[in-house]
């Protein structure tokens, strides 16, 4: 059976990206990140999504990007903002995340001779964060193919972002049919630790209006 | 004062560019991860070394690869080689090392709002891993104008490799000119707590070689 890494966040787009690959055939390799977040209930959701997704493996690397700082969603004392109104890119952006995360998921593919990596970056993320577009994941995938063991002997790497040209009902529409329980999910910036969600940032705007365009009920919990 | 980053693995080579980047004027902050290595000997000459070549600034990332494994520098399972007669990618090649190195080091520079990156890859090393070759490091430069807010909004990042056509005379030559104390730098793959190299294995040889060829006394410490 094929392997890929899938970069599962426990946010609602990590989430459909596995049970996506599962649905195409890949056994999957769970990889999420410590990289001090502002709760853990992201981290904890992603065990548990780990788990009923039915991932061979799920590793948890602890990845401390609050050293480097400069996000609110790393740095304390940057406060998270309510809705994004005016554009540009947001706080919430974490310098170089996804080129972090991908190169971690990288070497992991590597050990795992894997030659597929999946992640959940998609449409209504770009907009606004440079690393979610996609002439960065074709950037980095021709960068994977140079950079490793693999690349080198001929295995292509492959960087799938099945979300990519999907606006989130769409996401959640996919995710439903497979059988995901959206409920298991976090997305919040700044959930409580029991899970429950602020509804009042970006990412909650974003998910709720998601739910409410596909026409299903929305299963978050909010404070 | 124009600001860098330079990645500092407390070898000969990384040592050699903080130096080269002090003496093009920037002000230097140094970049080096606790990643599971051997020995805590390499992250000790680091200290020093960013101490005395005067970085503004250094830090120590803890990135534990040892959880993705696949070396012999990182899992313990297998062992050092003596000297790699045969060519190919040696088993000490870490899975996306610089990829993940580059990476953390491009989420720091855009915090600092700084647009250099030096890396002291060089040709002695980019016979055998892939990511020390020229090509890496062009599709790295291009991944990071496209992964970055800086990038996006025109500030373009520069990746300087100035080891990268320089043999390891040629190196050592020039990091004496500039003043370097290569006593302090340790580049055996398994040092002792003290620092002292074991004078066998691959970095020992082409280190010795360098000294040598440069018709440099070689400072380096042996068990």
């Amino acid at each position: 059976m094929k392997k890929a890494v899938v970069l599962l966040s426990g946010g609602l787009d990590s989430a459909t990206c596995l049970y996506l690959a599962k649905s195409q055939g890949y056994d999957v390799y769970a990889l999420s990140f410590d990289y001090g977040q502002r709760h853990s209930a992201e981290l904890e959701a992603s065990k548990k999504l780990a788990q009923i997704g039915e991932a061979t493996e799920h590793k948890i690397i602890p990845m401390d990007l609050r050293l480097i700082g400069g996000s609110a969603l790393t740095d304390d004392s940057i406060d998270v903002p309510d809705f994004n109104e005016n554009g540009g890119i947001p706080v919430t952006y974490v310098p170089a995340r996804n080129t972090v995360f991908l190169s971690i998921a990288l070497g992991y593919a590597e050990v795992l001779e894997a030659n597929d990596i999946f992640i959940g970056v998609n449409a209504v993320d770009y907009s606004g964060y440079p690393d979610c577009r996609p002439e960065f994941i074709e950037a980095f995938e021709k960068l994977a193919n140079l950079a490793t063991k693999a690349g080198v002997e001929g295995h292509k790497m492959t960087i799938h972002t099945p979300l990519i040209d999907l606006t989130k009902a769409e996401i959640v529409k996919s995710g439903t049919q497979l059988g995901l329980d959206y409920g298991l999910t976090v997305s919040c910036y700044q959930a409580d630790e029991q899970g429950r969600a602020c509804g009042q940032c970006d990412s909650c705007k974003l998910r709720a209006q998601g739910f409410q365009d596909a026409g299903l009920p929305d299963p978050t919990r909010y404070v």
